[in-house]
């Protein structure tokens, strides 16, 4: 704020462009404040400011008690978590105008993932208080911000199937290596046997059999499954 | 509306109360609806009916395109997605007082689960757009629905992080039973290495063992690990 950057515009004068105006331009190129009034616009502008993060920079911590939203103007913010089993799992990867650190702004609680720079990248940091005060003013800001909550919940409800699923495959899997004999045949066992076995539908049965067969892991035949890559599947039994 | 129903008052003198009145009080006992005004008390009371489910009445299935909001007024209803795998996933149960279906309401998608009664219930059904117009009239509510949504977020991102940390569990005890020898010994393997061959890390590698020493499974000593029970472990392995 107050700082100036030298521009060249598209006539190759030069001209001088206020961080203010990159900060108010970035807020417009960004989907959730799009059409936002010129009030409203000064109010997140005069609540803002824009911040360089380098490659590695961390802007905040899992569990970190910070509030504040982000804007990407440049680079790629990834968003992970520590899982229990202390692995990182990627949430999410943000570029150019998206934004994210939302919910610790809207609810108050600690931060639910670390936010990381994978590049040289330059984000506008957005105080809590500014954002709210828009939000309050303006319903078609909340309504849009309710109808991007409402798409990160679908989302993942949509990872948490498709987790169940790979879970499933991986229980498949699992039971027909358990239930080769020593030349890796699978005898006698029908869909609805290995679905008992596998905890899960014989309708995944079918699909997790089809796909073990195109990738060329089993066989099929009248009497039963071959197992042609017991070292494939036992991979796959681990997943 | 305009239907009465007779209650017993304290004084134990019968008055009668109507189906409004009814719905007015649930809305009220409801955290969401808490404190709201009169007159967005009105908008809501006149876009809501009361309705009774039967035990394992569906109120919408998944991916109908319908957009009511309910509050539970008695009995239980169970909010569950068909996976990809035909299995059906309990995301919540909700009872007294408890909303759902807002999804619905603010984005306008179809319903991402089905609503079924698991017991006689009964419930207070919000037409959409009464439910948009109160949000829409009072920055209190709209503020609690987005606390609301963000809560739900951080529940689900948690049970994407407990299932991710099941199928590590699943993965180390796989690890270990391919690794023994025919007495089930595990010699020779440090917790770096299993956790390499696991695909996981170290930490869960010493909890993972921790849990399957505790529950009787493996016993260590100072050449490795034996493992007990075969049989559970493969169960595990399976999970």
């Amino acid at each position: 704020m107050g700082e100036v950057a030298a521009v060249v515009d598209g006539k190759n004068q030069k001209r001088f462009e206020t961080a203010d105006d990159q900060i108010a331009q970035a807020l417009q190129s960004c989907a959730l404040f799009e059409g936002m009034g010129p009030e409203a616009m000064n109010t997140l502008v005069r609540g803002a400011s824009l911040r360089d993060v380098p490659k590695g920079g961390i802007l905040f911590l899992q569990d970190d008690e910070s509030y504040e939203v982000y804007v990407v103007v440049s680079g790629r913010i990834r968003l992970y978590r520590m899982s229990p089993d202390g692995a990182e799992k990627t949430l999410a990867v943000h570029g150019d105008y998206e934004v994210f650190g939302d919910l610790a702004a809207i609810d108050g609680l600690a931060r639910s993932a670390v936010a990381e720079s994978m590049t040289d990248s330059a984000v506008v940091e957005i105080q809590r208080d500014a954002f709210i005060t828009c939000l309050q003013g303006s319903w078609d800001l909340s309504e849009r911000f309710m109808k991007k909550l409402a798409r990160m919940l679908r989302e993942t409800d949509e990872s948490l199937d498709l987790l169940a699923f790979a879970s499933a495959k991986a229980r498949v899997s699992s039971t027909l290596a358990r239930n080769s004999d020593q030349c890796g045949r699978v005898m006698g066992l029908t869909h609805r046997d290995i679905a008992a076995m596998a905890s899960t539908s014989r309708e995944t049965v079918s699909r997790v059999i089809g796909d073990l067969v195109d990738s060329g892991l089993v066989a099929v035949d009248d009497e039963g499954y071959s197992i042609i890559d017991m070292e494939g599947l036992m991979e796959l039994s681990s997943l």
